[in-house]
C-alpha cells in the first residue's frame, strides 16, 4: 500500500549544501524521503531539485511546513512549489472530432494509472458528446469561428476557473488557443503534436512526413506557448514507416505513439516531475 | 551454401499482367526465383519490382539474358537495371576527421556484412591515414579551399572513374560536394546526417538538438542531390536522450546511430535494394 | 477509395515456375495483383505464397474461379486458401477481469482498424458485462470450475458454431482452453502472454520478471495450441524496465505492450497475412 | 571541461536521514555533489545510494577524508566503496575466435568513451592476436583442454594479479569459468550472452531462436556467476526480427545488440554506477 506522499520540486542558482540543507530540513520534520532528484544545467548554473517524501509520521504539521521551510528556501534565493499527491489535480480536457487520445486519457484515468479528476471535456464539434458522457463526464460544446474565438475563449477561461482546473490537455484539439488563454495558464496546458518536432509543425504532418519520404514518424507532447508548436517538449517517440505505408497507415500508426506519448506527458505531469527551464523540460523520471 | 544470383530492378506505368510477363520469363529461362517483391505508387500509378533469381542451371546465358529480356522490357515500357552479386561493387569512401563510421564500414566488409571492394578513402585532412592504411586501403588527400574546390573535385572524378568506383559513400565527410561531382553519381553517393531529417539539416545538429530541447536524437542515410541533406532517405533511425545529455553526450549517443543507420544503407544499396522515385526511396527489405 | 479484393493462401513443395502459374493464372484473368509475397523454407523447401489481387474487372466470376483456379493448384500439389475481404471475418473474444485488451480491441474494431464483426464475448466472470454491453455487443458468462469445466467448454463450442465464428481471441482469457476446443480451430485461436517467450512461461510473469531482475519486458500474441504458450507466435514486443520498476509498474508498463502486440496481432490474421509451418508463423507483413 | 569527481556508494538498512546525513557530510568537506541517486527496496528494506562529487576545492584532503567519513557510514551500519574518477579501473578481455565485441570495445576505449587501462587480452585460440597487438595491446594464448583447465585459469589468476586488474570482460569468451576464478572476481567478471535472458541460456541461442520462431532477438551483458548465464543483469537490448531471417542473419543482427549491450554495460561499470543486490542490479543511470 502506497503512503501519502509530497512533493517539492525546488530552482535556484547552484551553490553547494543545497541538498544537505534540503535533506537536513526533511530529516528535521521526521519525513522519509522516497525519491530525490536533481540537476544543475551546465550553461547557465541554474540547481533543480525534487524531492517526494511520506507525509505520515512527520513531526512537522502540513499547516506548520511551509513556515518551516520558507527560511531554507529564502537561504538559498529558491523558487519553489510544493504538492500533495492526495490533492488530485483537476484536468479539463479539450478536443475536436478524433477520439483515440480521449478514450486513453479516460480508461487510463479510471483505471488509476493517471490520478486526476476530470470535471469537463470542451469540444468545438458535437461529434464526441457521446463518448465523453458516456464515461460520466460533463462535455459542453464551444465552437470556434475567427468573428467568435475571442468570446468562446472567454466563456472557456470561466469554465476552468469556476471548476478550479489546474491543467488542461488538448488530445488532438485542432483550434489554436490565443494569448488569452496560454499567458493564464503557462506550462499547464499539454498539447500533442502529430510528428517529432521541430520536423513537420504546422497543419496536416503525416502529409508532410508522406511527401518527405521520411522512414520513421513520430509524435511530441509539449506546453502550449505563444510559438506554435514550438513549446517546451515533456515527451516524444517515434515509430518506423517504409514506403508502403500511405498517409493512412502513417495516420493509423501515429495513433498508437500519440496515444502513448501524450499519456506518458500528462503522468509526468500529474506527478509533478517536469520543471520548464529555458523553454525545455527537466523531467524528473 | 549461397548460389549466384541476380538482381533484376523494373520500373514503368502500372497495368495487369506485368508480374506475370516477368516471372514468366525467368521461367522459361529455368531461373529460381527467391526472392519477389514490387510496390505500386498511388500517387502515379508507377509500378517498381525488385526479382533475385539464381543464376545456376539457368537455361539462357549471361551473355545472351539482356538481349532474351528486352521485348518483354519492351511491351512494357519499363525501365530496367540487372546487376550480378557476383560482380562486386566499387565504393569509394570519403572521410574528414571523425572515424566512427569509417571503422564500421571496414569492419563489416571484412567480416562479410557488407560485400563491396574498396578502391580507396579519400579526405580532406591527413588524420585518418593511419586508419585506412592500417586496414589496407589506399589513402588519398585531398584538402579543400575554396579556391581549389574545383579542381580538387576535378581530381576526385578523376580517381573515381579510373579506378571504376560503382558508389560513394561519405562517412561523416564535412564537406559539400558541388553540382560537377553530384550529376556524375545520381543516387549513387550515400550520406550520412547526424539528425533525423528533415528536422536540424545542416551544420551541428546536436548543437541544434540540444538547444530545442528533443527528447529523441536520430540519423538519416540519404542519396545526395543538389539540394543540402534534402536527398532521397534510405534509413533513419533515432534514441531516446533526457535532459541530463549534454552536447557532447548527443554525440556519443549518435556515433552509435550514425554507424547502424550507415550501414544498413550501404548494405541495402550493395544488394540492390534500393530504388528512387521522386525523390523518395522505395526499399525492397 | 479501396477496392474490394481477394486473398490467395498457397504452401506447396518448390519447384521454379510456380510465381510465374499463379501470376499467369490471375493475368488470364484479369486481375490486377496489389501485392505478391512468397517465402521459401530453407530447411525443408516448402514454398509459401500470398497474394492479394482486387476482385473488380476480373474476367471470371467469383462463383467460377475456384473450379479454374484448382488446375493450378494442383499441377503444383498446392495446399491453399481463399479470402475475400469483403467477407468480414467473424471474431468471439474471451475475457476474465482485466480490459485494457477488450477495450483496445473495441475501439481500433469500431474506428476501422481491425476489420471484423464481433458476434460475442465470452467471460468466466461477471466484472466486464457493463462494459461489452455498453459497446453494443452480447456477453455470454461462462463460469468455470473444476467439475464444470467440460460442460462450459462444451457451451462455448456451441455459441462458436452457432454464430459462425471463425476465429477467437483471448484477451487476457486466464483460463486455460481444454483439447476438445483448441483442436476445433487449429490457428484460430489467438493468445497474448504477458512476457516474450519463451522466457517467463506459464503463471504471473511479471512477477517472474522482476524476480530475476530483467531489464526488458515484453508480450507475445500466439496462436494456442495443446502445448501452454508454446504456440507459432504472431507478434512479439518489448520495453524496457529498471530496478525501480515495482510488479505494479511492470504490470502497467506490460499493459500497453499487451494492447499494441495483441491488436497488431489480430490484425494480420484478419487480413489473411500468417501462415502456420512447423508450429511457426510466416508473416506476410 | 570536466572537473575530478569521486562516487560514493552506499548500501545500508533504511531509515530516516540517510541522505541528510551523506550530504551533510560533503557539505562540511566542502565537496560540490553532482549527482545524487538512491533507491529502497521495497521486498527488504535495503537502502542504496550512488554520490558523486568533485573532488577539487574540497576542504579535506583525500588521504583524510575516509577517516572523516567512516563515523557516518558506521552510525547508518553502511556497506560502502569509494572510487575516484581519476584512478583508471583495470580492465582484461577475455575472447575466443569472434572480433566484433573486441573491436568495439577496443574503438571506445581509445575514443576516451570507456575510461579504462587495458594491460591485456586474454584467448583460448590464436585467431585474434593480430588484432590485439594492432591495438597496441598485450595478448596471452591460454588454450583450454579438459585436463588443462585448472592449470590455465591459474595462469590467469596470476595474469591478472600481477597486472592489477579491476575486472574482467567476456567479449564472446567461449569458455565457461569455473569457480576458483569466478568467486575470485564477485561481480567483477561481465560477460555478453546473445540472447534475452533467461530465454535461451546455455549454447548456441540464436538456433534456439530460429528453432522457437521468435519475432524479436536480444542480448544481455550480466554478472558471472557460478550458475551459468543467471547472473545479476545489468544491460538488454532486443531487435525485431521475422520468419525471413535465417540463423546467420540472427547472427549478424545480433552482432550489433552484442555490441552495444556490452559496451553499455562496461561503461557503466567503470563509472561505479552499478550495485548488485539480491542478484539482481541497481544501475545508477
Amino acid at each position: 500500500m502506497k503512503l501519502p506522499t509530497a512533493r517539492l520540486l525546488i530552482w535556484c542558482p547552484d551553490s553547494k549544501g543545497i541538498i544537505a540543507a534540503v535533506s537536513g530540513f526533511l530529516a528535521d520534520c521526521d519525513a522519509n524521503i522516497l525519491e530525490a532528484d536533481q540537476h544543475s544545467d551546465p550553461d547557465d548554473g541554474a540547481f533543480c531539485m525534487r524531492v517526494e517524501f511520506e507525509t505520515q509520521g512527520m513531526s512537522v504539521a502540513r499547516a506548520a511546513f511551509v513556515d518551516a521551510w520558507r527560511p531554507v528556501a529564502e537561504r538559498y534565493r529558491m523558487d519553489w512549489r510544493l504538492a500533495y499527491a492526495t490533492d488530485r489535480k483537476r484536468m479539463a480536457v479539450m478536443v475536436s472530432k478524433q477520439d483515440h487520445c480521449l478514450h486513453d486519457l479516460m480508461l487510463r484515468q479510471r483505471c488509476g494509472e493517471i490520478e486526476v479528476d476530470i470535471p469537463f471535456v470542451v469540444s468545438n464539434h458535437e461529434d464526441l458528446r457521446g463518448v465523453v458522457t458516456g464515461y460520466g463526464i460533463n462535455f459542453f460544446h464551444l465552437p470556434i469561428a475567427p468573428e467568435t474565438k475571442g468570446d468562446q475563449e472567454g466563456k472557456l477561461l470561466k469554465l476552468l476557473a469556476e471548476d478550479r482546473v489546474d491543467f488542461v490537455v488538448l488530445a488532438r484539439y485542432m483550434q489554436i488557443l490565443t494569448q488569452q488563454v496560454v499567458e493564464r495558464y503557462p506550462a499547464r496546458i499539454i498539447n500533442i503534436h502529430h510528428s517529432f518536432l521541430p520536423a513537420f509543425a504546422g497543419a496536416r504532418p503525416y502529409h508532410q512526413a508522406y511527401q518527405r519520404g521520411v522512414k520513421v514518424v513520430g509524435a511530441t507532447a509539449h506546453y502550449v506557448t505563444d510559438d506554435l508548436d514550438a513549446g517546451p517538449i515533456i515527451a516524444q517517440n517515434t515509430a518506423a514507416i517504409n514506403h508502403r505505408d500511405s498517409v493512412s497507415d502513417l495516420i493509423r500508426k501515429g495513433r498508437d505513439l500519440e496515444r502513448t506519448v501524450l499519456s506518458a506527458a500528462v503522468r509526468l505531469h500529474v506527478e509533478d516531475k517536469v520543471l520548464v527551464h529555458h523553454n525545455k523540460t527537466i523531467v524528473f523520471d
